[in-house]
């Protein structure tokens, strides 16, 4: 039996739960951050501290991704700015095709690598097919928007 | 003096304080939601608690918004799916422009009135000129994303 359909211990009616019903351990712990893409990433922090009070805790340039970032906190999760530091980084095409916006979501999670296989045993496409650094330490990975409602979901373990 | 510049106690530094450096008290308390349009809500409910095990804490028709949405609780925040319930709604347009995804973020504050005119003191654009009620019996207004770094924002007051 998968983790990802185990019962609760006790539950009687187990063997009549349909799919459509089935437990599943709950993954996810917090919502992370969400991540906002800008042309200018000092423009966004000034706004965000001018008009909510909100004040960069981390800002960390991530050449792999080619994204300079900066984390505001609020409560347990970030506010994330993000920007292309390169012409090629995929956040540079995205500004380009969309325009500043949300760009994705991250879930915490406690286990990078079971979140992620919990998405591919549901037949979710993937971008990382194994987790791998993410920013401030974290080890992460993204999930497809093409099998998640067109949403780019990255999983983070801290 | 308006509140949202009002300084720090034994700041003896703020009168060289420059509009860059400003201390405004922080107005955002949690990311009370990320909102997620998708065309299908029972979908988008079967896929959250199948793959992540995120289950459904509310449900609501918001007739006046013309919009079904699910709230999954993740902490202290939520996964708010969200689906048109007829064609001339904002998200059905939004759906038929962009497709599924993220719709908007709602950021949670003490109070929505005060929230809302920080936002206009500094020259933000807004959907709401004063607060109204939203789902949950929360009090709600919506910023314009165009003077938001392209973001659709929600302040929620509890």
């Amino acid at each position: 039996m998968s983790p990802l359909t185990a019962r609760l211990p006790g539950d009687d009616a187990a063997d009549e739960t349909s799919a459509a019903s089935a437990q599943v351990d709950p993954l996810l712990i917090e919502i992370d951050h969400v991540a906002i893409a800008v042309n200018d990433l000092g423009d966004a922090i000034d706004y965000y501290r001018e008009t909510f009070g909100a004040v960069v805790e981390h800002r960390e340039v991530v050449e792999s991704d080619g994204v300079e970032e900066a984390l505001l906190k609020v409560a347990e999760s970030y506010i994330q700015l993000l920007t292309p530091t390169r012409d090629d980084s995929p956040v540079a095409k995205y500004l380009e095709k969309k325009g500043e916006g949300l760009h994705h979501i991250g879930y915490r999670v406690t286990d990078c690598a079971v979140a992620l296989q919990a998405v591919k045993d549901q037949g979710g496409r993937v971008i990382d097919e194994a987790p791998r650094p993410g920013s401030r330490g974290t080890t992460v990975a993204f999930v497809h928007p093409k099998t998640a409602f067109g949403t780019l979901i990255e999983l983070v373990q801290e």
